[in-house]
Formats: structure tokens, sequence, C-alpha cells
């Protein structure tokens, strides 16, 4: 038996057409949706990435503005920056891009990233108001993971999900959005001792750790769905996720390729809640203002 | 075999001391702590509850101000004198009673209560700031549980946690605790199913689900340490857990009982909150602007 590949480009494509759909809506009214990327590093991965961020956004109808302080940029130039941008009408989006200069803490900046701009997600107040059930944008990661479970009709009431890894931008959001989904959510980490005794009674495993080979075939359960987060660059600059392949594929129902699964997803949510961003603010700008 | 009595009564003496002891420190610096409340209700539980944290807060040498603004208080009236209290230095705490008055939404009230002063972690700020790991406030009684485990020598690192509850107030920030103390953490709810798939192998239990019985001895295991949330009020005006006392009892390692456990450190935490939000506010106060 060979596990199903659950790919995440169709659906990538999918949510970037829904993107530009609304984009183009939002157009014919006269609203142009912005995305603001706010960089202060060389470090050229970031930048290759950041390109590609401008190449999907021209491509979907959005706007990019990269913001670029340079590597000398210190937190008070950010925080005045974000709180401009969090302020200025014509900005819908907003990403603050890692890693900072040494000395900034990117704690004390994201919390001047408006809740409502906030599209990955990274105010803390943003992932409070998720726990709460209010209005919020997880971050796209986390989404990501929702997106695919639901575009393979795999059901989530009532399923135990087991998340591997508790980051504040991936496990933590994922096992709300997941609660939130009526799943019983478990979240494992580096603690937590062998997997297996969690893992292998989950209808669903999502792993998100960020080590290679984390979780394999003996893990994983015939009925087990699992997703795979991680993207972690080899020495030959391949890039692998945190599942081995091979022995979860020989065992497992279903599982996420790296490449080309959840990442592919991620960079299309993006857009989408720039739009989704774009099309709320407009909403607001004209609802009469109620003193 | 009888599950040995977890008793919250010496933990809230020690924790009430503990808050004494930090009022007397700080009126030796000049410094009153000060716990405002504020009550929109004639909701005669809420009045008695008001009450005993007066009672409470006079014998920790701790100032009460309760702010009653009546049933008929409105929302921007309510949003108004949050935003007061949250911004004068004289009141280190704020809690937002409730019920509210019909028409006032409580999520739009408790924004507004400065997170350094939201001792009962009411802002949605505070649970997102709890999860990426920051400095915030616990809702009293998600830290209660940990209070009490701490205090019993109950060890979490690695262990299996089982909450039963995704409240906002008590199921989601205590799984947010419980892996800050590298628990392994499952949440169970409504949609879960029979509880025992989870609960029977897990090392500790917390039933925050507002249901009495839902737990019973059949749901543990022999090493399981359960911890009951629940306040039901029966038809007769006795309170009881949301476990079922006798049949848990007979099985499990331990069992906090209702009342007497969580519900008695609650209050304790409250002062304790209060104490430390002064201490901190006097210390932040002293320090040097930097522009």
């Amino acid at each position: 038996m060979t596990a199903t590949v659950l790919s995440g480009k169709p659906l990538a494509k999918l949510i970037q057409q829904k993107a530009q759909k609304e984009a183009k809506a939002l157009a014919e009214e006269g609203v142009r949706p912005t995305l603001a990327v706010v960089v202060a590093t060389e470090d050229s991965s970031t930048h290759w990435y950041v390109r590609s961020i401008e190449r999907a956004t021209e491509h979907a109808g959005i706007d990019c503005r990269v913001i670029d302080l340079g590597p000398d940029a210190t937190e008070q130039v950010l925080i005045s920056v974000l709180k401009d941008i969090s302020a200025e009408p014509s900005v819908n989006g907003i990403i603050l891009q890692t890693p900072l200069p040494a000395g900034v803490r990117s704690q004390e900046l994201v919390r001047h990233i408006a809740p409502e701009k906030d599209i990955d997600g990274a105010n803390p107040l943003s992932l409070g108001l998720l726990a709460v059930g209010q209005r919020a944008f997880a971050p796209a990661t986390a989404r990501a993971v929702i997106e695919i479970l639901d575009h393979f009709d795999v059901p989530l009431t009532g399923r135990s999900v087991v998340v591997v890894g508790r980051s504040a931008v991936v496990g933590k959001p994922l096992s709300l959005l997941l609660l939130q989904k009526d799943a019983t959510t478990t979240v494992c980490h580096s603690r937590s001792g062998p997997l297996a005794k969690y893992t292998k009674t989950a209808d669903i495993v999502v792993v998100a750790a960020g080590r290679t080979g984390l979780l394999t075939g003996a893990d994983v359960a015939d009925h087990s769905v699992v997703i795979d987060v991680g993207t972690n660059v080899l020495s030959d600059g391949s890039l692998v996720g945190d599942v081995d392949e091979a022995s979860v594929q020989a065992v497992a129902a279903a599982l996420t390729p790296v490449p080309g699964g959840v990442g592919s997803v991620t960079t299309s949510l993006l857009l989408l809640h720039t739009a989704e961003a774009a099309r709320e603010q407009s909403r607001a700008a004209r609802l009469p203002v109620l003193t």
C-alpha cells in the first residue's frame, strides 16, 4: 500500500484565483489591494522569498510595497514604520520579514501591526482573538494546513489530531484552529518522549517541528492522514520535510509532499488574506461612523 | 483504594499570605495595591461574589474599588470606564464582572483592559501573549490548576495531560500554560466522543466543562491525577464539580474536591496578581523614560 499524495499545488492555484477574483472586484470599486512587506536584512534567502511574493502579488492584481530598511535599522525605526503603515489607509496587509537586525526584539515590533492588517497573524493579539473565536488572521502556514484538509475532504469534527511542534507561528495557532473545527487536539513537542504513543492512534498527524526524519512509518497507523509542515534545507540545497517520506508513505493513508505541499499553499493564502483585508477595510470605510 | 484528596485550602492560604506580604512590602514603599472591580448587574450571586472579593482584599491589605455602573450601563459607558481605570495610575488590577447588561458585548469591552492590569486574563491580548510565551496574566482559574499541581509536586514535564473543555477562560489558556510547563496537552470537548479514549491513558485529567457527572471512574486510570474545575449549583443550592466524585475517587490516584479545590485557590490568585501588578507598575514608574 502507498499513501495518497496530497499535493498542495492545485489548491494553491484555486486560492490564487480566488484572491485574483476578489482583487479584480475591488479594482472595479476603485480599491487596489496593497501588501506592505517590511524587510531589515541582507539575508539572500529572505530577498529571494520577498521577490517571489512580489511576483505572486503582481500576478494576482495586488500591489506590493517592499519597505527595505536595511540591516542596520533600529527597533525604534521599525516600530515607527509599522505604526505608520498600520495607520495608512492605502495599505491593507502587512508582513514583517525575519531575520531582524541584531538586538531588535521581534515581540516588540509585531504588537504594532494593526490586527486588521496582520495578514500573517504575527501580532499576539491576532492569536488571542483566534483563541476566543473572534475574527483575526491566522498565520498563513497554520491556515494552509486547515485548507489542505478541507480541500481533500478530510473530516475534522470529533477526529483526533496530533500536532507535533508548539511554535507560536504553526503549532499553537493551528491547535486553536483545529479546536474551532471540533477536532480533539493534542500538541506534542521535544519533551513529549516517543511520539508513537500519541501519533499512532491519531486520525491526522501534523508535523511542524523543523527536524528531518522526525516522524517515521512506525509512528503512524494505516488510516492516518499526515501533513508535513517541515521545510529543512539539506547541505546539497534540496528541501525536505520533517517526515521520513519513504517509511510513512508505506504505512499512512495520505501524506503531503515537501516541496509542493503546505508551503505551496502558504503564499497563496497571503494573497487571499490581503484581498480579504482590503475588502473588510473598504467595507468599514464606507460605514457611517457611530459616535 | 481511595484517591488522595488534593484540598486547595492550604495552598489558597499560602498564596493569600504571599499576596499579603507583597502588599505590606509595597505599603512600606508608599504604594497601596488597588483592585478595581467593574459591575453592571443586579444579579445577586455576582454581588455576593464581589463582597467576598472585598473581604479577601481587605484581609490582604489590598484596596478594592467596586465600580457599580448599574444594570442599565451602556457599552460606551463601560468602555469609557475601562479606559479611564486602565490609564489611572492608582489602579493596579482590573476585573470586569459578568453578567453584563443585555446588548453589551463582552468582547468589545475586555480589549480596553490594559494588559498589565488584566489580572484575570480577560483581554485576548493577554491570551495571545501567554501563547507566545511573553509576560501576561493568565485567567486566575487556569493558573489555579497549575499552582495546585505544583503544590502537590505533580510533575508536568513529558506527562500527558487531557483538558476536558475548550473555553476561553479555562480550557484554552490552561492548555497554553501546560505546554509552557512541557506537558503533552490534549484538549477534548463536547464533540470529542467518549472521553475514555483520551482520559484513560492520561497522567493528569482536568475537567472544565460545566457538566455534572461528566467524568466517571470508568474514564480514568489508577495513576491518574484528576483536577475538577467544574462549579455547578444543584437545585438544592449545593455545589458540585464536573466529576462523579464517588466513582472517580474509587479509581484515581488523586482528586481535587468541589468545593474546596480549584475554586478556593482562584480568589487568592486574584489577590496575588493584583500585588504582582502593583509591584511591576511601581517598578516601571521608577524607570527612566527612554525616548
